[in-house]
């Protein structure tokens, strides 16, 4: 049994409202339930009607008799609240609020949802929407929505998967187009639930449930907000442990909402890291398209996990071929060139104008007399190859270039992924061939790519491991909590320091005649930094000089730097200049943490100097992160090859990168309370073994009393 | 008339050996060709038969009695020459070589497909192919193809667009794949032709034809290579000229082939930057999926031009309006807010639960009363909207939201772009309707938010003006003639300076004594650099110093420097050690000449440092540029918020930099035969008024005897 059973498998229905005008909505619901086979007790509840289509109607719920599993609720908005009310006391276990009217409603009254959420609260009765367009328990004939797209009869599409897959949608409208487009596609689904305005039940309790469902083999996502990140973390870890992939399409990503924030770390992430950190914690694959999301599910519930992303290219047609390569190389794969005796088999088989290369051209000559199904064994069996691509026509009515009952018994040995595209639209009959083999027709070249990619990704997740709690020493804490605001450089680095970084040698001068002191104990070349809260940006205040030579050019920079800083923010108190030796070269990262106002901590790395905001060359995971991870999230900047020596230059201390970016990670895990951001930048990484230098850091506290999540 | 008429509209048509047989090619040709009602003269040309279906059918083509406008010949390729030269003395006016093993044969005679292309230029007769799919005109009822793709009996596809198509395709899968896919969008179409190995013919020729051809609104090419860069880029401009637009997709961009070569820009550059280049220079629009191509060709071919990126969202579910949002704004348009009128308006007739705003979420209740056509008025008058995205689901079988007769009237005012999405797949009802309303229903949300791009960016487009040559000076011409392979950069710069480019002060140090009075005429901090023509790469030799300070740390970077250069290349002619003075900072650029094997000289500019090569931020274009392209080169760049004072820095001097780019690209022009690789990297951009400086340049000498192109 799993959590939502009762409401989504449930053993009796009740229509509120239920109407014999099937163009009616309340009038739809009950007619699709019937008509798609709802095996429980139907119950209409309408005073109007003694029965609906020879189905008894009932004047009230408490007339039906026996509490319902199910009550669906379609009237209008300012009547639900008492409906609900009567549902509760007649011992309705679950509601389905189709209604709108609430929170998205600008003319609605502003707390008419949270009354519906009290209610739930207060009895116990699980409410899904208001605003939401039901759902549909595919496996167990329940439709308890008005969509249309549920209309079985209009359903001719060949079934080509056997694995069932949920969708979880805060849109109706895009999640019954998901099925409806899957549909075409050949998936099979489980259930599809609209989760409306989540007054109660949220697109983590309904992952919750598909995670646990028997019927689910993988679950689609379409989400707009998450309210409940921790519920909705450990609904994916649940479907993590049981086997089960999730696509995602996340919406709402170009409207306004960037946090304001002084460093460039958080004013440059935006409100959707968190999401993003999160479906790379658990391995959720992230779609733009509904074809996309479909596509990539499809290629997974279909096919056997993928070695690597090796990929052979198997067409009829030469220009296809290269287009293929084109587009699996773009995604990140590889089409490399197949072994000898690969080749020197194919050729046999094949016109001499063909080719037995990678991308491999059988010709239409060359599949006559079952070529395709011969190359697509070889390539199945050359452990060179880690995954197939299928690049052909299947627009013929009547005929396709390979045995289908040869092709389904070749699948079903499950050797590698094989995944197909037709450049003409399938016919039918293509079509139906091909889903008796369990194949799937991706509806795009680029989305075969990308489901070729999801595959190799798949194979590579690994959740990540527990990382241990950093212990913050009572001295940091005390001087993380007696501020508010931005500190300064110098006690940034000296809370580093004091939490276990490596931080620069320096000195913080406060006046001229310190600076020669200082020099000799630092020695030149020197930097000189203003210091203080007020200017969090020294740069653009003037506040900063690199490669003082000696003491007069030194003495002229202090004096320069304090009459800027002056001019720049008069009257801010100024605790002095901070020197430091200039450090070497090196790559330049930059550390990060943002506290995503949904998520919590999430620390970035970017590319150094201005490329992070440029390129946006970033990886963003939930802090903390081991140094594995952290390894893996400088690896994946598209500049990680600076880091191994570019352009002759000698290979960088990653390892000392990872060390201090889980280090950093760790405490702002630590510091969630107090800590609001916190940018190093940039982090100047020495050739291996000589590690790396904080070359400036920024700390901001949140407001006294106001502690960041 | 076009050019290729008597091939492509012919009065007669003979069939080489045609045969009764469907199922063979030969048989194939003649049947569709009868099939789609070709009202010109049949001529069967077979020995066996004395007639084909009632058609009679002649022993030889001289038999046939007066000259035919077309032969089409697919027998194997060891007879094509003989049939060819039957054609040529029988008068044959075109013919189509279907028959594939030539030149994408290995096993063929090497030279057979150069013996077609001689036999045409000895008798005039003009060739389509070999190893082509033949092609479809479809006003003209000429169908010499066999592929499937043209049987109109299988096509029930409403047609949506009046202005017809054509394709030209270097496959012909591809480019029937093209046909097959535009006809279900319910785009019209002239002519589809496949290439084939172009012994004779070529894509430029079909390309040439269609710009004249007055059946023909626009092209789309499937292009793996272009054979005649010049008559392509003739054809090009020669449609522009008409108003036709292009859209290509080119393949084969992941192969083999990145060109060997000693500067970072050729080296990066790829084989493929002269189609960039080409297709920037004439507008051609670049895709990269077959149905990406045939929506952007569907936006343009059936809609007024947009005066701009701001797109309006009207939709029945706030899902669907959020994520097309996201989807066009990731595409590089604008979805802003609509004006207090124009929301109130839209108010009046959608539910409080609606959205006024942009998105505008009609609902399905706001649609009911015919909300829709009145939202798209509303949207279609306000002159802050350039274009309107309908996002809906249409796949209801029996209705739609809209109008039809409502919507047609107004799309006949070509007020401004309306594009069409439905979330569900839409049904054939739906498609009829909306065809019947000229209206394209995309394919995917990306394929939509891709096109709203091509209409702003098309809406834009200027072809370049001529710009001047250069007068290359006689001194430099003598230089450039009288060296082979790279220059040091001193002589680099000589040559650029007595081409009237503005380089830094400098002087060549041979001798540690001479180091004194170069420094005393430079001034502190210098840079001192080795001079080889054999170390192009003089870092990575450690054979630069920067911000030398003092005559005795000259001293020491001299004799450094020479010693590094012994070490890296022993023996090589060193012509001594350049010092410069340290230039300004500033912002960083590339700038670069490519030799693209087949279009010649193509100028780069590239942001600066490492980020060129690692996140690709280059532009190119054909050289010569003049300074408003060179501008657009520059403001093109992602990088490009650097030159507009990035985190407080001042703003560049772009003109400087333009001005630098459009010289630099006169003289590669004026230059073509000489100078096979110049680099100017970094170019370093000062404030505003104040310059740019070559910090470094690298010129490559073509071999003596091999100019490049």
């Amino acid at each position: 049994m799993a959590r939502l059973d009762s409401l989504l498998s449930p053993r009796s229905v009740a229509v509120i409202g239920a109407s014999p005008d099937p163009h009616k909505i309340r009038g739809a619901l009950f007619h699709v339930l019937r008509k798609n086979g709802f095996a429980g007790r139907i119950v209409p509840v309408n005073p109007s009607y003694r029965d609906i289509d020879g189905v008894p109607c009932f004047p009230s719920l408490a007339a039906a008799g026996e509490p319902v599993d199910l009550a669906l609720i379609a009237i209008p908005a300012a009547g639900v609240l008492a409906a609900l009310e009567e549902c509760a006391a007649a011992g309705v276990r679950n509601v389905v609020v189709i209604s709108s009217g609430f929170a998205e409603d600008e003319g609605a009254p502003a707390d008419l949802q949270d009354q519906v959420a009290a209610l739930t609260r207060r009895t116990g009765m699980r409410v899904c929407g208001p605003n939401a367009e039901g759902f549909h328990n595919e496996p167990g004939h329940v439709s308890a929505t008005f969509s249309p797209a549920v209309d079985r009869d209009a359903d001719d599409n060949p079934t080509a998967t056997a694995n069932r897959i949920g969708i979880v949608a805060q849109s109706g409208g895009m999640g019954f187009a998901l099925y409806n487009r899957g549909r075409a596609l050949g998936l099979s689904f489980s259930t599809v639930v609209s989760t409306g305005n989540e007054a109660d039940l949220t697109a983590a309790d309904f992952l919750a449930h598909m995670a646990e469902d028997s019927e689910t083999a993988a679950v689609l996502l379409f989400l707009e907000s998450v309210r409940d990140p921790a519920a909705f973390a450990a609904a994916a870890s649940a479907a993590h442990a049981a086997g089960k992939f999730i696509v995602a399409i996340k919406i709402g990503r170009s409207g306004p909402g960037k946090l304001a924030a002084a460093s460039h770390t958080a004013s440059m992430a935006g409100w959707d890291v968190g999401y993003d950190a999160m479906f790379r914690r658990y391995g959720i694959i992230v779609a733009t398209e509904l074809d996309e999301a479909l596509g990539i599910a499809a290629a997974l519930a279909s096919n056997p996990p993928a070695r690597g992303g090796r990929v052979a290219v198997l067409t009829v047609s030469g220009g296809a071929g290269a287009w293929a390569a084109d587009a699996l190389v773009a995604a990140g794969l590889e089409v490399p060139e197949l072994g000898a005796a690969t080749q020197a088999a194919v050729r046999e088989f094949i016109p001499s104008y063909g080719a037995a290369r990678n991308p491999v051209d059988l010709t239409a000559a060359g599949v006559q007399g079952g070529g395709m199904l011969r190359a697509l064994e070889l390539l199945s069996r050359d452990p060179d190859v880690d995954q197939i691509a299928v690049i052909s026509s299947l627009s013929n009515p009547a005929r396709v270039s390979i045995d289908g009952a040869g092709l389904a018994a070749l699948l079903a040995q499950r050797l590698k992924p094989v995944l197909f595209y037709s450049y003409t639209l399938p016919s039918m009959f293509g079509r139906r061939i091909l889903a008796e083999a369990g194949v799937v027709i991706f509806p795009s070249m680029a989305v075969l790519a990308t489901a070729a990619r999801a595959l190799l990704d798949r194979g590579r997740f690994k959740l990540p491991g527990p990382v241990d709690s950093m212990v913050v020493p009572d001295a940091v804490r005390t001087v993380l909590s007696s501020h508010s605001g931005p500190l300064a450089e110098h006690a940034a680095k000296a809370v580093l320091a004091a939490s276990g970084a490596t931080v620069p040698p320096s000195r913080l001068v406060t006046q001229a005649s310190g600076l020669a002191d200082a020099a000799a104990a630092l020695g030149f070349p020197l930097a000189a930094k203003i210091q203080s809260a007020a200017i969090p940006h020294k740069t653009e205040a003037g506040g900063v000089r690199l490669d003082i030579a000696d003491l007069p050019a030194l003495e002229a920079a202090f004096a320069d730097i304090l009459a800027n800083a002056a001019t720049h923010a008069p009257g801010a108190p100024i605790d002095g200049v901070l020197l430091e030796p200039m450090a070497a070269r090196g790559v330049e990262i930059i550390v990060g943490i943002v506290r995503d106002p949904s998520f919590g901590a999430v620390v970035m790395v970017g590319a150094g100097g201005v490329a992070t905001e440029l390129f946006q060359d970033t990886a963003y995971r939930f802090a903390p992160v081991d140094e594995a991870e952290a390894t893996a999230m400088l690896r994946g900047l598209r500049s990680a090859p600076l880091l191994d020596g570019f352009r002759g230059a000698p290979p960088a201390d990653v390892s000392a990168l990872a060390r201090l970016v889980a280090q950093v990670s760790r405490f702002a895990d630590a510091t969630r309370d107090t800590v609001a951001e916190l940018e190093l930048n940039p982090v100047i990484a020495h050739p291996v073994g000589q590690g790396c230098t904080i070359a400036d850091a920024l700390l901001v506290l949140s407001p006294a009393g106001q502690p960041e999540r």
